[in-house]
């Protein structure tokens, strides 16, 4: 989820540490102030005009390109070479369009080998899940500018909700706790010892009396202290065993700091709103993730050729032969250029005469695995207990429930079930049945809700990414997934950007962001920089 | 905002203080696990039927209610009253239904005596503020029971962005900041301290090494420590200097201690959002709050009476006489029983005969002031820099910018541009002329959004509580207002509830939680409790 700063160059706090004496905060306040150094974050902005400046055509002569696969690594691709003047032809193996940019709802085929299932949820707007791409970071801005320019109605998604619970083993003997109740214990126990490091006696002697009362007082408020004792003591953050409206109240006490020690919700789930891509606000398009397919598909020249399985590659000095196999022919299709976002996984399977650097290259991409199982419930049982929106965390494998941020007080909704990260629980799921997943799910599901959630539970639908026909994995990417500090991933995942000869790869499996829609569009930008650079170059050669 | 524990009886910790030996969370651990106590929240529920059995009739009798005031109490009083088969009358002094429950939009009449004001946003169901209450917290169950019934449309309100800005004079010399860089670095910086705190050499030598390592792992990742040095060095918390999808990154460096100290942002705003009921995830009704208005006065038998003054009550064993002003004539109406929801501050200028005890305990309701100031925007320029929905705070009286919800990526949208507490401040913008005050407010958002909130502001509107004909106040209560622990009050309280004769005071005014709509509907519920029962037991005497 967060890895690690490391070799990020001299810090300004690295600066400081030469400087500081005792060690600690306090010892470098002085230092600090006086350096008065600020971080300068890097701004967001909106684009001016189009990605590409378009090619100056003579006799109507457009270069082709072929994109293998028709995600939102394929459809940007194809949407700005099309504005930039360019033939474009998306070759899509599935019979829809989107690739894992996928919600369900009544009446969609999930396309699983072996394991075909088509969902039977209610015919209604509200009832779907967004079975991969589920929420836009407001600071993804190359989806946000396309969501911008395309419309797409947005809404809020929530990506964390203090009501909702915690299941864990080493809570309250695994029983289902607030999560307001255990964020705002923890915050008062790492402020307990904080301020036990506030009155360490090795604190520099430079420290005035006002810097101790701040730091003194900080810390209290940080975690709700008592101010006296400066001791965790419960808090009203964690609500109250009382109404509060009206009559005296009762504060809950406060939990055992032993417990939240060995609870994994406190270790990652709890700090996982802090992450940079998973901090409020949060984003989904109105009526499911895939309006934003929809409206990629609906602005293009030349429609996608859907059920087109390429089996072959051609790489020259001139052009790229594609072999696609469809109605149980084979075909070609040659143009200019191919972009390809077929899976790493999937492109070891296919003939190619790549250069061996760049196959060992295209060896590196690691496929990912992701699982999520989505169930109709007769009734939002959920909001009768105060949650809208938002993640539950348990510590079985399962993971997550998810509480749909749209439709709050409909008499149905959909629950993400299940959003599985584990390999190893993975791999297994993949080898149930059908019926057999809802019922994993459906038992950690009545650990968070008893008595309601099997009893309200209608129908429900899993999809297991890596047996998702012509894709086979979900979150793949180059050395650890991830980890953004691999700096060996960064080299092969800049060679690979540079492609090999007319071929380049495309998708969110060559970005340091697998898994978001935002990694796709960033390796769409880069490859169509290239691409255009080189043929802009060889047009004005061309014309010279 | 939050207040201390104080006197909430014999605690869980208290009892672990008892039985602790060096002090301090670890030293209490053994203990604390050995007790194996939990705290059980209370439960929000789902309310089954109504709030009132309804009343037995007898030839048609209903017994009659004079409801004062057409608020959230007023409203919900009369609703629940007439479910119940009373006949009810609403008296409004205003031209308007709703109180404090008051949506600006085009055209809207803000009723400010001696600065009448319409408002000019365009006409356009998005462009709207709410400039009373505009969030619902999940956990105000009555106010959502009451939505839920009424299918109101709720979404979620975005009440935290780690995105949107801060302006603090302690910190970056005064020039904006993302709230994402703060508040990485004050929990980083107070980890740092907590790792003091664990490695104090004074702890309880029966810990653990594996709960010292626990205990350590913990603090690591609360803070996003260095896990060599276990000092804050910057985390990816706070964003990157760095695009991050696909090149190497650069995080930003930690800022200073000594500012985070010294911030307003830091002690107050940035922990707002743990408060009971400002933490997510909370909610607005689709296209403003007003919606809740309409529905209850959609439900009422008896539309209420606006334009009518009331200018005395005479409380009498039997029934209670309300005197009003309406067209310039005086109006009388008799009733069982009188309801009032009266702003205090208000009802000490009207004729009544209460009795002494009762008109002291009425004068304990002490009048708050609270003012908002809304700007139609012909741009939503914040969106550009990746902010949607949520608050950014300022130093400055005007305190706080808000960034609608809904809408996003709409032409245009309009900010809450100032939402003032400081009773001062209040009183001094009550002071200045509609354009002095838009003024006061555009040098604030000016600040936040250099070159881009003065150039893109359209028309704006303002609205200071206290000064609103028919109200003069917002979110008056009892002793120090929002504190929940003020047992003074409480007492207050309590006889107020219980009423004068046939006299009972509503409104959140009475509540423990003034300033919100479920504070007001906590209060009807009781004294509807209180009236229903007095009113069964004569009619079941008067019936043996």
């Amino acid at each position: 989820m967060e890895h690690r700063v490391e070799g990020y160059g001299f810090s300004r706090r690295q600066l400081l540490s030469l400087m500081g004496k005792a060690g600690g905060s306090i010892a470098v306040w002085h230092s600090a102030q006086a350096l008065g150094l600020m971080s300068t974050p890097a701004e967001p902005s909106r684009p001016q005009g189009r990605m590409l400046t378009p090619l100056m055509h003579k006799n109507g002569t457009r270069p082709s390109v072929a994109v293998l696969g028709g995600g939102i690594g394929g459809l940007s691709a194809a949407f700005e070479l099309e504005q930039a003047g360019y033939d474009v032809t998306i070759l899509e193996a599935s019979h829809r369009i989107g690739g894992r940019n996928f919600t369900v709802r009544a009446g969609t085929v999930i396309d699983e080998l072996g394991n075909r299932q088509v969902c039977n949820f209610d015919n209604d707007p509200d009832l779907y899940f967004n079975a991969g791409p589920a929420r836009i970071p407001a600071m993804h801005l190359r989806l946000m500018n396309y969501c911008r320019e395309f419309a797409i109605e947005l809404e809020p998604f929530i990506n964390s909700n203090y009501n909702a619970w915690v299941v864990d083993k080493a809570i309250n003997e695994g029983q289902r706790t607030r999560q307001r109740d255990v964020i705002a214990d923890a915050r008062g126990f790492i402020a307990e010892l904080a301020a036990k490091g506030v009155s360490d006696t090795s604190l520099d002697a430079k420290v005035t009396d006002a810097d101790l009362e701040k730091l003194t007082a900080y810390v209290r408020d940080f975690g709700d202290l008592n101010p006296e004792s400066m001791r965790y003591e419960g808090s009203l953050r964690a609500g109250l065993l009382t109404d509060g409206m009206l009559d005296p109240i009762k504060v809950k006490p406060a939990g055992s700091a032993k417990e939240l020690m060995n609870s994994q919700f406190v270790r990652n789930a709890m700090l996982f709103a802090e992450n940079e891509y998973q901090a409020p606000s949060m984003m989904q398009s109105r009526g499911g993730m895939d309006r934003i397919v929809d409206a990629f598909v609906a602005r293009l020249r030349k429609p996608p050729v859907t059920r087109a399985r390429v089996v072959e590659i051609v790489n020259r000095e001139n052009s790229v032969t594609v072999h696609y196999e469809q109605d149980d022919k084979i075909r070609t299709l040659r143009a200019d250029y191919c972009l390809n976002s077929i899976p790493g996984q999937i492109m070891a399977g296919i003939k190619h005469n790549f250069s061996p650097r760049y196959t060992q290259l295209l060896g590196e991409i690691k496929r990912g695995m992701l699982s999520k199982i989505g169930f109709q419930m007769s009734r939002r049982f959920w909001e009768d207990e105060g949650i809208y929106g938002g993640i539950s965390w348990t510590d079985r494998s399962t993971l997550q429930i998810w509480y749909p941020s749209h439709g709050s007080h409909r008499p149905k909704g959909v629950v993400l079930g299940a959003y599985i990260f584990s390999p190893d629980d993975n791999a297994a799921l993949g080898r149930l049945s059908h019926k057999e997943r809802l019922e994993y799910a459906l038992v950690s599901g009545e650990a968070v809700h008893p008595g309601q959630y099997r009893a309200h539970m209608e129908t429900g639908v899993s999809v297991v990414w890596h047996r998702m026909n012509h894709l086979l994995g979900c979150g793949s990417g180059i050395g650890h997934i991830g980890d953004v500090f691999d700096v060996e991933a960064d080299k092969i995942r800049a060679q690979l950007l540079g492609g090999d000869g007319r071929h380049f790869m495309l998708g969110d499996q060559v970005s340091k962001h697998p898994g978001w829609q935002e990694g796709a569009l960033a390796v769409t930008e880069r490859v169509l920089q290239t691409v255009h650079q080189r043929e802009s170059a060889r047009r004005l050669s061309a014309a010279s």
